[in-house]
């Protein structure tokens, strides 16, 4: 099985995109909704519960780790993959930031996220190393999160207020947009037409199952790892009142998921 | 010291009315910022939290604590009375629904929070403590506080959510309605606007307020805790980026808290 984790249930669009490009392979999802956010959170706070997490994962029957949470990866990918050195773990932060620098023709990339992710400036940093004449514009979109959880996808005010986060951007004249939190795949459509056409979306989660993908493919003993199947597991840490529409925009099913504390 | 707490920045709403109310009193605020939202938490969890901000307010001077937080007041009040024996402690929601209950003429009370609030029924079961023929009607409105941290308290597209969200308690002809979260007494012109005339909208942190200037005329040993001055201090337990935000909108001014590490 595939093990997938984020803090909360944002992380299902990262499932739908495995779903999507591995569609025999079994995931095991776990949702921290009992200590989300996680964007606000210390460094030190955010390993321990990652840490909890993967042996929860692995303890289920996961052979792979996929850190769907921008925070997790930013934070706490580097200490998972020195402490569980025999388990293959994938962060989702990578794959995103190589795509746009990849895409970009203007090499001018815009990147949103949650106030937390932007701050952090992580994905600026890594885009930066990959390609220092890039031209980077961040902007913090708090309105996305509760807009999606509402399931207020294709409403006027949603489309108002995609409109007001991405003006700068859109006059900056950005060719590519990172879209560096879990939860924004779902307005995908909402933002594209709010930028035209020239403007190419990135959603990291995609470009992470294509390297999943590959990695299949290319590497014999990490495929070995995996039986394939289609019974999948999703938990959560708190059962919130959002998850099944969560569930229902991200996979199109409504998923009753199991509750378990591991603090 | 009047010694104020919330699991975030909210609670500045209240410290605008204890400060209208009494401007001669000192006013110490504690905003659990590191650890907030309250509202998905376990009672254990918010009673430790609570427990460790009012141990910090009465070593910092504090001579009485007010739980600004619905979900603190609903969880911990209880807990902290007990535990805190001498030290009088207020809380936020009773002040709010007696108001309801004792103003509304048709019995018909419409309670707005976060998921969190509405989904404890804590005010519903209040009201109908106070009076079994109430008719209450509720709403989980997870837009408000995300938009009044943006500061989009003037814009068309939260006079458009608002309406969206209160369309049920205009057709079931409320003719009260309590803001049950501390951020919504910013958004309390807009939502009267959509209302009408004919609804009272109560912001529990008025009557808490003048619950504690009642108690300070009525009782000398009380009144005699404290001693009157204009120096307020801020504290939170991190450093969010739209405290500025809304301490503006608040009070006014901005401010910068201090950040201690309780935990």
């Amino acid at each position: 099985m595939i093990g997938i984790f984020d803090s909360g249930i944002g992380g299902l669009t990262v499932v739908k995109e495995f779903l999507r490009c591995l569609p025999d392979h079994r995931i095991i999802y776990f949702g921290d909704t009992a200590r989300l956010p996680y964007g606000t959170k210390s460094p030190k706070f955010i390993e321990n519960c990652s840490r909890q997490i993967v042996r929860f994962l692995l303890s289920k029957g996961a052979r792979a780790i996929v850190i769907a949470c921008h925070t997790a990866s930013a934070l706490a990918a580097d200490t998972l993959k020195r402490e569980f050195k025999n388990v293959p773990i994938f962060e989702i932060i990578t794959p995103g930031i190589k795509k746009a620098a990849r895409i970009t023709r203007n090499k001018k990339i815009g990147v949103i996220g949650t106030p937390g992710t932007i701050k952090s400036r992580v994905h600026e940093r890594g885009l930066l190393k990959i390609g220092p004449d890039l031209k980077i514009y961040t902007k913090a979109c708090p309105l996305f999160v509760p807009l999606v959880e509402e399931g207020w996808i294709h409403k006027k005010e949603t489309k108002s207020i995609i409109k007001n986060y991405l003006e700068t951007m859109k006059d900056k004249k950005i060719d590519s947009l990172v879209l560096a939190c879990t939860h924004y795949p779902l307005l995908k459509d909402e933002i594209a037409a709010v930028l035209g056409k020239k403007v190419s979306i990135v959603n990291p989660a995609y470009d992470l199952s294509l390297e999943f993908k590959e990695k299949l493919k290319g590497d014999r003993k990490f495929s070995s790892l995996f039986k394939k199947g289609k019974k999948h597991q999703f938990f959560v840490s708190d059962n919130p009142y959002n998850f099944q529409i969560m569930s229902s925009l991200s996979l199109g099913i409504k998923i009753n998921p199991k509750v378990v504390n591991l603090a």
